[in-house]
Formats: C-alpha cells, sequence, structure tokens
C-alpha cells in the first residue's frame, strides 16, 4: 500500500481509513435514500461530488435506493470511481475542501440495506464450527461428514428478511419437540443464537447455464459485510431433516451497512489452511485466498455494558470464497449483482474464537458470564449482539463498522 | 359459476375458457414485454384495453417486464379488472369486437417469466411423495421422519434459476459419489429428473415480524402456476446432508407462463386427506382447502412422439397452501408480492400417478417404455418433459397450458 493521508482529521483506529472508503446507502432525517462512502466519522455525499462534476459518473447513479445499479456498471467502473474519491479526500489542493456541505457527520444519517439481495445462500466453510456441531449432535470422533471435505457445503437462505444493522429482531415463535417428548409444542424459542459470518456481495451477472472457474471467481466478487446468521437451535432441530434449516434461519439476518470492496481488503490476503484431502480440479484456487480479519462479538444485555464473547478471524476458513462460487455455478446455476453469499459461523481454533453461542456454552453446559454477572446459555430477550471486524497491516486499518442488532420479545 | 359464453370461438377443450383468464407477460417479435390475459387460442392485449379506456386502469400498470407491479394493486383491483375483462369478452355488444387487433393469436407471441420472483420456497407436502422417498431412502417400515406430520416441511430454493416454459436447461456437471467409492467424482448428472409440482404467487406483502393467519393465508395467494422442480438425484444424495439439497435443484426450475387466479380456481375446491394427528392450532384450517386439479407428465425424446407417464391431481396433497403459508411466517419471516412457493412433487396413490422418475420407476428398477421402444430410469439428453394441468366441473374447464422443457447435454 502506499502511503496515503487524508486532509480530514480520521482517528487511527477508525475503521474507515482513507485506504478503505465503502459504499452504502444513507438518508437525512427521512429524505431520500443515496449512495454515500465512509470516511472517519463522516460519509461522503456521492450524488453532491456528481453534481459538482468531481468525479466522473452522473448523479442518477447514486440516486437509487440500492447499490445495484452502481455495481452493475463494473469494477472497470466502481474502481476507478473509489480511486478518485480517495484522491479528493487525500489531495491537499482537493476541491472538496471548499463544500464542506458534501462531507456529513455519521451520527446525522441513518443506513439502509446496501443491496437489493436477489437469491442470498449460506455456505458451512468453517471445519472448527462443523466440527464442533458435529461432536455435540453426532459422533466425536467422525464429526465432519464424509462429504465436507470435498463441497464447500451450502444451502439457499431467505433474502427478504435480511435486515441492516439497527433493525431489531423478534424472537421466533415455532414448534420445538420438548425433551423426550412425541409430539411438538408451539412455542417462543428458547434458544436463540447468533452466528458470526462475513457474507459477500456478487458483482457480476452470470447467465443460466455459466460456470465460473475459480480462479476467475473474484472477478464477480463487490465486497464484503458482517453478517448475523441469526438462528433458533431449538426450531432447527426439529424441523431441519431431511431439508435443511428453515423457519429456524428465515426470522432474520443482520448486516452491516457498509459494503468494503474487495480493493480495499487486497493488501490484508494470506493462505488458507491447507486442504487435504486434494479438493476437485474445479475447486483448485492458486495464491493467497484468504483475508486476515479479526472479529468480535459482544453482547450487552438490556441497559448492561457489553461483554465481548468471542475474537476470531476470517482467515481460518476452511473453503475460500472463490471455491464457494465456483462450487455455486459448477451447475450452471445463474448468480446476479446484490446475491449474497455467507460464509457460514466462522469459528476459530480456541474457544474463545467460536462463532455461536451453541459453540460457546457448548450447549449450554458452559454459560458465559455477563458484566451484570448474569449467565447466559443462549441470548435473553433485550439482548444487543454486536459484531465488529476489521483487517490492520502496517498501520493501516480497514474496518467493517459493526452489526448491531436487539432480540425482542417474541410476539405471541 | 354462472353460465358464460364468449363472443369468440374457444375450443371446448381449451384451457383458457371465458371462466379462466390467466395473467401472463408476452411479447411479440422481439417487442417490449407487457401484460396480457389468455383467452383460448388468442391473448387480449391489456395495454391496448386500457388505452382505449375498456378498463378501468392506465395502461402503464401492464408496461412493466413482470406483473408484480400489477398484482401488488391487491385483489381488489385485479379481481375487478379480471371481472371486467370477462364482460369484454362474454358482452355480444362489447367495445372490444370492434377492435380485432386486441386479440393476438397465442402462436405469435413469446411468453416470459410473468413475475420477479424475489425468493422461492419450496414444500414436501405429498404424503404419497414423501412416504415413497422414505421407503427407497429409508426403512420401509418407518417411511415418515417424525415431523413430518406435524411441520409442512419446507426449505429455501434458488429464485434466479426458475426459467419459463420453453427455456431449455443443460444437465448439470456436479460432484457424485460412485457406488462404494469413498472419494467423489466430478462428472455430468446421470439422474436427472422431473418433479411434478404446482407453485403459487404471493399476492400480498407482509413485513418482518408478521404472522399470516391460516384462515385469511389465501388472500395473500394471488394465482398458481405448473411448477417442474428439476432434480439431480446422484448430485443431491452425496449433497444434501446435513443442509438439504442446493445444487441438485438449482441449476433449473420451469415455470408454465400463464398465473390462473385464485378466483378462476375457485369452484374446483375440494376437502383434502384427514390429518392424523391432529396439526397445532396455528396450522388449522376450516372449509375446503384443497384443489382438483388434473395433472399430467409426458415425456418426449427427441424426434418421438410424447409418451404419457404419469397422471396426479393437485387435491391429494397433504398440507394446503394456507397451512403452508402459515407456517411460512408463523416466525415472523415477511414474504413479498412476486414470491415463488411449491409444492413438492406431487404424487397420488398409485404407481401410474407417481410425481417423479425416481418413483415411476422405483430408483431404476422398473424402467418406463417409451414410444419408441426405448426405456428411461431418468431423464435423456434432448428429453422434453411436458406438464399439464386443468380443473373441469360441469363442462366448465379452467386449465394451465403447459410446462416445456428440454434437457441439453452438459456443458463440460
Amino acid at each position: 500500500m502506499n502511503e496515503l493521508k487524508s486532509w480530514l482529521s480520521i482517528a487511527d483506529d477508525s475503521d474507515f481509513s482513507i485506504y478503505n472508503l465503502p459504499f452504502g446507502i444513507y438518508s437525512i432525517k427521512g429524505g431520500r435514500k443515496q449512495a454515500g462512502i465512509a470516511i472517519g466519522d463522516q460519509v461522503v455525499d456521492l450524488v453532491g461530488l456528481a453534481e459538482n462534476q468531481m468525479i466522473d459518473l452522473a448523479p442518477c447513479f447514486f440516486e437509487h435506493e440500492y447499490l445495484n445499479e452502481f455495481i452493475n456498471l463494473g469494477k472497470g467502473v466502481t474502481s476507478k470511481l473509489r480511486l478518485e474519491v480517495q484522491k479528493l479526500l487525500s489531495d491537499e489542493n482537493s476541491p472538496l475542501r471548499n463544500h464542506p456541505e458534501l462531507l456529513i457527520d455519521q451520527k446525522d444519517v441513518t443506513m439502509h440495506m446496501p443491496v437489493r439481495v436477489g437469491d442470498y445462500t449460506d455456505f458451512y466453510s468453517s471445519i472448527e464450527h462443523a466440527t464442533n456441531v458435529g461432536k455435540m449432535f453426532r459422533d466425536p470422533e467422525n464429526a465432519l461428514l464424509p462429504n465436507w471435505k470435498h463441497i464447500p457445503v451450502g444451502y439457499h437462505g431467505r433474502a427478504s428478511s435480511i435486515v441492516v444493522s439497527g433493525v431489531p429482531i423478534h424472537r421466533p415463535m415455532g414448534q420445538v419437540l420438548p425433551k423426550e417428548a412425541e409430539v411438538p409444542v408451539f412455542e417462543a424459542s428458547s434458544r436463540v443464537d447468533f452466528e458470526l459470518e462475513m457474507g459477500f456481495v456478487i458483482g457480476k451477472n452470470t447467465a443460466l447455464g455459466d460456470r465460473i472457474a475459480a480462479d476467475q471467481a473474484e472477478d464477480y466478487i463487490f465486497g464484503k459485510v458482517l453478517f448475523n446468521d441469526w438462528s433458533a437451535r431449538d426450531i432447527q432441530k426439529w424441523e431441519y431433516v431431511p431439508l435443511g434449516p428453515f423457519l429456524a434461519k428465515n426470522f432474520g439476518s443482520s448486516i452491516s451497512p457498509w459494503v468494503v470492496t474487495m480493493e480495499a481488503l487486497e493488501p490484508f490476503r494470506v493462505a488458507g489452511p491447507k486442504q487435504d484431502p486434494e479438493v476437485l480440479s474445479y475447486l483448485k484456487t492458486k495464491g493467497e485466498r484468504n483475508i486476515d480479519i479479526n472479529l468480535e462479538v459482544a453482547i450487552a444485555p438490556e441497559g448492561v455494558e457489553e461483554q465481548i464473547v468471542s475474537r476470531s478471524n476470517f482467515k481460518y476458513m476452511y473453503w475460500n470464497m472463490a471455491q464457494q462460487l465456483a462450487h455455486h455455478t459448477v451447475n450452471g446455476c445463474d448468480v446476479h449483482v446484490g446475491d449474497m453469499m455467507a460464509s457460514g459461523t466462522i469459528s476459530g481454533p480456541n474457544p474463545d474464537s467460536y462463532g455461536s453461542m451453541l459453540e460457546l456454552a457448548w450447549a449450554g453446559t458452559q454459560p458465559l458470564k455477563m458484566k451484570d454477572g448474569s449467565e447466559r446459555k443462549f441470548i435473553h430477550d433485550g439482548d444487543t449482539v454486536i459484531m465488529r471486524g476489521f483487517a490492520k497491516k502496517e498501520g493501516k486499518r480497514v474496518g467493517f463498522g459493526e452489526v448491531r442488532s436487539q432480540i425482542l420479545p417474541a410476539k405471541k
């Protein structure tokens, strides 16, 4: 990375450094939704930059309710735009310095869903998570299923119920099988859990029948967000055989509002874990395909200071994004701009790096302590779960901000 | 049903009688897409009706690429519009008789996807199908899983790869585990199968957190289509544990182009099968909730006359649509206009009423004979699968036309 400095004052620990410049959709005081870029504690008004001809795109591309139309212009255009804004924010003689009205305090904006999600797929690509789940519910000696090291296992999720950080979610009602019962009851889930994940946003369309080669897959990825895949473990247990999770997941998933581009994450590439046995040819990738992103999860009971309960890292992923996308399309399945693909729970090797309450409290056997002394096996009503993530190297920081959402009581 | 007669000449066996009037999206010779209604072997030009002020809606509602904006007007509007067109087509003094240009031969139009599908859910609601699958792959004595009679089991599918009748589908490539092998190979699926299903289209939005009561659920259903849920059994077998089918399904699903409204299907209601054990309260419905729709599947090898391989009926469904929708939203999952919900394979009680090759040829042990003497365990390259459906009562017929699609060789 070249050394860059903004003429704006940006805190050293800001996720939104001059090296980041993520895209999002914001509004001011109930006004229209529009696209912006985060810098420090400000938002750059892209419509305004365009209206003042400081960038090489017409305002209309930033006036949509979602980023899809902008992303659909292609990386040739979106990367260039990002570099133009980087220059405007770092050049001492920038014309933007004469337009303070085009920088808005983040505390004065409301953030919205950044993309219109067409389809949403969730993978299951952390070997530590899959092993933990296998140990708990299947055979500790054969925790991984036979297909796990051959397939980046994934399944379709619900796109409509993906919401942006800040939107509260009601505890779901549903069918649960009480212990040793043979007949289910209808009640509020008592095992609401988070799953620490990251999502990526598709940046380029394919047609039905097309296949994306693993080594070209990243061309189809626009950027990434933090992703909380809310789960109701008791509903899941009863419903998931044989067709997979359904109501246990689709009551809500929460994402961070700023989409961090693949370009911004480029400096933080690292090698992934060794894949053994060797994967099939269509899944082979060259070079460093994992990304070193520090992740953390905190729980804040209502009125109580938050407690960090997990510190993990995106670099632990066994299957990388290129492999996930190559697999997803190897049968000709088409993908479209705005589609969301989530990683699956990102657990690390140590018990304090697990990515769900299920694992952290080991199926309720090892409750976690909160700051007020209360214990958590799963998430209580009123609890807010906060996930954060950032990459850092040589003093340069590129972060995601946070995804924060509160669990409200069930609507009975 | 009141007796109605159109001044147009309509064949007695036409699916598109004066009692039907389904909605679809068509274009003429590469022109723009627009909404129309099928009558006999003609399409009614709704934009033209509006421009000539023969109906009570502006042309713009019919000029979209999909029916979503029209459907979103609500049943109060869409039902009234359908009745206005019914009057225009049955009234001897109809002003439409002076506008022959507003009726277009169906052979001169290209049909397109009728709706922009937001999310797609597939259920598994035929007891005969679930029992057959359980007998083949699990325990013949305990074919149904413990949750099956309590939950209208469903899972999320891929919305992007739903295509309209006539679009060919390539045989999918994928991972398959050869018999007695421990390591998968990458090859073209050799077990491509159809699934005879029906889909329903959501006609009214809910918000995240809302729940649809079973007895109000039909207010949220606009209409129905035939649905072929293409499946690759060998890919499915290797991938589906533990999170459900993924690439075995998302290489393509095919639907019939005309959406038959719930109003048109109203006269064909029948009682469903007795549900024992009793279902939970939120799944209880009153009145006749099944619909008597005759269904058939034919296979036409390339250059060979079609062979009907199955005759089933939508009335066999164990779980009805109202129950499916009540279940889907009981946890607060939101639904939106254009969402598609499919029934799952519709098998009847007799071997010639099964809804998939898997069942008809009983996992390849009882191949079916085609008109040219060739045998089918699954679908061959070049085969066209055709599904048809119609309801009939007291000489009045309301049908779906067909969904027809050819399997092309794999793209290697």
